[in-house]
């Protein structure tokens, strides 16, 4: 099945998902990719358009079971929506036989062997795997991913509360042990599973934090921000549940470093000038003159990030949102796609936020 | 206008928002209540049921406008539901005529005078009143507030958050300079009034951190901690909206003092059982056991709390929440009354949550 | 296990569905009511307060297995929140033991035995219960409810639908054929199980017809109809899901009799006043001279009914709400008590709703 | 301010609005496009992207006032998002200067013009341009569209309820006098303006019929129905808020006329048929085989239309459903432009639908 030499052909595992739906959105209007393949154990046989049916009339497909050879066969790129432990199952046999892949699961996320112990319970069996992986943020491993054939995309918090607070440790702007994150996201992060708490009485006009013994998200931050900062920051984690279906926004508190003198008047300016510093030349992350609100990012591939200085008590708080399904997973994806396939960073990642 | 001798004759200042129909639906059962006035100066003439449908068929009453004297006289006790500002027009009035109030504006909860000027931007003008006020939290002041006749009831946000952050204060078990307050709240703790952050398209499906440059409910926390801890807190608070209309989550997060030996595998639980003891005998604070959701509160007048130790990082992480309009206010405003009154503390406020 | 001669003891079979948990809502409250039972096979054993937390501290009850036979040994009165063809096999045991009972269920609403098998696919296995059964809808049989021993709930839809309809029919207004009913329903009315269409992404910020080829609630209907009307109407009934918990807002279209004369400028006031008419003494059927909203009745027990002509057509429009859990099911079942056991219709009932 | 010659140059007055800023998403990556203008008397001179941050770094544009000379100096079409007796002083200035206009208001809908009488209580100021104006359905208008210099872009009510009645009405299947479009709409269709109906607290877990004494957008229907079956017909239209953001389900209930033979068992299926014949090669209404559901359209350009035949009464039932900002006023505004250009029919209008 050879394609045209100009378009890449690419397969989504585990399309039945929101993730899957989300990357077949963005990825059937890419002018350069052929979709050669969708795959869901559950739903194997049956036309997308029935699983999906705001994709009626855009897709002949039909869900393929999960066979890593198959995918071998139809694409050059595979994207894994798959959930952990079954990523790790699958991306052996691409590496093998050189087809591409971008895992939206956090198998490949965790550069240290044992902490899949620690939060998995679980060895890893795909240790030369992981070796090679690339976490997949472009914003700070952007020339890691261009030349990846196995990229990690982040989860959906780690991706904001990241490039939320990595300008502080970089520039080691804040102490590394006085870190809170709080963030609360939309339902649509737990999936399309079915469970009470994504039962819509159960949800609807209630807010909630979960996961409060620790989330599987947080080693991730630790690892990414302990790169920038050259030592592993001390982070505590809070995960809400806020009745709405898309978008995370974090909300980062951290000490200032007092020798570091910025805590004037001029403080907040300061510290947003050097975000934008930080990030000039990344075109999906804006850093924001004012406080900035999920549905800014509804449907679109930014991350909006906000960093001020609570002139009271001179901390450092940064907020930033973005949308869980694209830059918190599947614009990310297609980004990570786009730089691995030499495309311009943002082919297909062109629409703005559905508002209101 | 005498009433029957087992029965108080009140009235409702401010009774077209939201904080005033929330009085009327837990007075208007109440047994040993008789309401004798309602105003709103927008309203006035108005038969209430026109304003509120839902009352319909419950009262003849129709609104006054706002004319002191005039609630003196029909009333022995009065609600003030007003805007800042206007209470302290109000209460000199009601003080001279011997009429007891409860004020659930901001203007009179904090003793500092200085305070009004610093964050309202002028200089109270009831210092007498203020010397006399009671901050309205049962929990804390509950005999000042038997034998006063001012009261203050507190903000929603402080409402939870003071309650959340007591024990740990008043036993010195945390640090007073580490203090994060991040605060989720629903829509109708803006009020009734028009904006575009009360506009349904705008804040459904939203979520979004407001009033980032210091909320006005900071100080009255401040206040009622440091009273605590004999040393005023350093607290970072920030506010967010989240797209629901009852109820505020707030999750506190502090150091531990690590003098204080807290910080084994035991921690949590002695942290909850610190709580329990601290507030045994208030029928309207639950210690939980596990984290809890703003829709348990939906209604009703409970605030509940969660407090545990984050043993990754040895923080303590504390939860509350509550409905803002009944133990964030009305509900909180009715308490105070009952003991004003020599009422059981809980008349009227039995109804359990409208659970889902 | 005696009670007090003043109270009866209650049990609730089908304690952990939303039916369940607002029966317990309003009976936890009832001042002759002893909750002695309650029951759940899944949860078989585990205390109530644990399944839903926002009952801690007011019971101590834990859930029993199904068991007709107990159930008839603890209580004197049970409701049963069962699914169809379960409440079948508990009835004829309390029949025989004397236990009088409120079936929520669909199994005892139906006269005609063969309406079973063309709806649920199975004939009815206690035909001489359902010979004596009551269909529980006080506004038009109150006195046979009051010496029943064993009522039929009314379904959701259904209370609101013959509520809105019922004095056309009865008067002769409206022709018997013309009849649409357009009924829109939160998601609570399908009940704490999971689903795609309870999931919260799926459902919420949409709206979407389901059942349309025919949904159970219609043969009720159109039974209490033609018992009004002495002849079958033909009746078109479409039911909507919309993004909210609760509530149930009907529109009924009908055409006007012509020979009735009923088509004039004064329509709409003839109408309403043979509204209020026809609901005289009926406490919870408020005749409304502008169109209700569902959030009207949040928690309470209220079914609001605004009927009206439309001038261009001359078609009537009649507009119905209610809270499916309460006035549609356990606000329902509970009146129904009351009047079974001779108090005031009222008792438990007359809490106001929760707005905003 | 000459453009290239494959660019049609374009300017949106009354761009600060809904309305507005959806024609801002859909323009902004129109590859023909050029926008050189765009007005709000409110908020003239002010960045765009200060009352839309999330246009921020897309686009340079100020507001302009409301001037119609200026319009036509900048632009070679104007969309006219205004409030109905604007845009007809806006419309001869730019047909004097041969700028061709979209008016997305109620202005140019209707031919005749004492109609705008009854409904708007005022005449028409520009009775030449009403009578060139065409009615922006390419649907039923696409060849008067194409060579049109004034279209009428349709409300957002009628674009749903004219596509899922006009097969009926045209091919003489149902009766004219039973018809009854029972409509759900989101809170968007109210636009940004603030009112208690637009108030979150207010519409959120909420759902009401209004204008109950006759919508605005009936009027339309009519004619357009009128129009294809050559005789008007006789329609009750009710229209209901329901708490999403985004979206309108029509639910159309019809008497077939019997003399056409189409209520044997496999009716629903030859409706279908024919519906899909008459939409053959519109690419922008689906007919579909299941109930559709608002958020299969939300953000995209789709009207979905179920028709189907209730066995129990004969009745014809047909749902559709679209996005009130995009098909429903938007983008079926840059359709228009896209035919009036000979651009594409669906340039710029390809998005999928943001689901979930």
């Amino acid at each position: 099945m050879p394609g045209r030499p100009d378009v890449v052909r690419v397969a989504v595992a585990g399309a039945s998902g929101y993730m899957g739906a989300e990357l077949l959105r963005l990825l059937l209007v890419h002018p350069r990719v052929s979709i050669t393949g969708v795959t869901s154990d559950r739903l194997a046989g049956e036309p997308l358009a029935r699983a999906y049916p705001h994709l009626r009339g855009l897709t002949e497909l039909s869900f393929h079971d999960l066979d890593a050879e198959w995918l071998a066969e139809v694409a050059d790129l595979a994207f894994l929506a798959l959930p952990h432990m079954e990523s790790q199952r699958v991306v052996p046999v691409l590496r093998r036989r050189g087809v591409k892949a971008i895992d939206l699961s956090a198998d490949y996320r965790l550069r240290d062997p044992n902490d899949y112990v620690t939060w998995y319970k679980a060895p890893h069996t795909d240790p030369a795997g992981l070796a090679e992986a690339v976490y997949g943020l472009p914003e700070l491993h952007r020339k890691a991913i261009a030349g990846a054939s196995l990229v990690a995309s982040p989860g959906c918090y780690p991706a904001g509360a990241v490039l939320a607070t990595a300008p502080l440790l970089k520039r080691g702007l804040a102490k590394l042990d006085g870190i809170v994150i709080d963030g609360k996201s939309g339902v649509s992060g737990a999936g399309r599973s079915l469970s009470l708490t994504t039962h819509f009485s159960e949800v609807n006009e209630n807010t909630m934090a979960y996961s409060v013994e620790g989330h599987r998200h947080l080693p991730e931050n630790i690892q990414e921000l302990a790169n920038l900062a050259a030592e592993a920051p001390s982070i505590t984690f809070l995960t809400h549940l806020v009745p709405m279906t898309r978008g995370i926004l974090s909300s980062c508190y951290a000490r200032l470093r007092p020798d570091r003198g910025w805590d004037g008047t001029e403080a907040s300016t300061r510290v947003r000038d050097l975000y934008r510093d930080f990030y000039a030349g990344n075109p999906f992350v804006h850093v924001t003159a004012n406080p900035p609100q999920t549905k800014q990012t509804l449907g679109n591939n930014l991350c909006l990030v906000y960093p001020t200085v609570d002139r009271r008590t001179g901390r450092l708080i940064v907020i930033s949102c973005l949308d869980n399904l694209v830059k918190g997973a599947a614009g990310q994806a297609v980004q990570n796609m786009n730089l691995m396939c030499g495309y311009p960073e943002g082919m297909s990642l062109e629409a703005l936020a559905v508002y209101p």
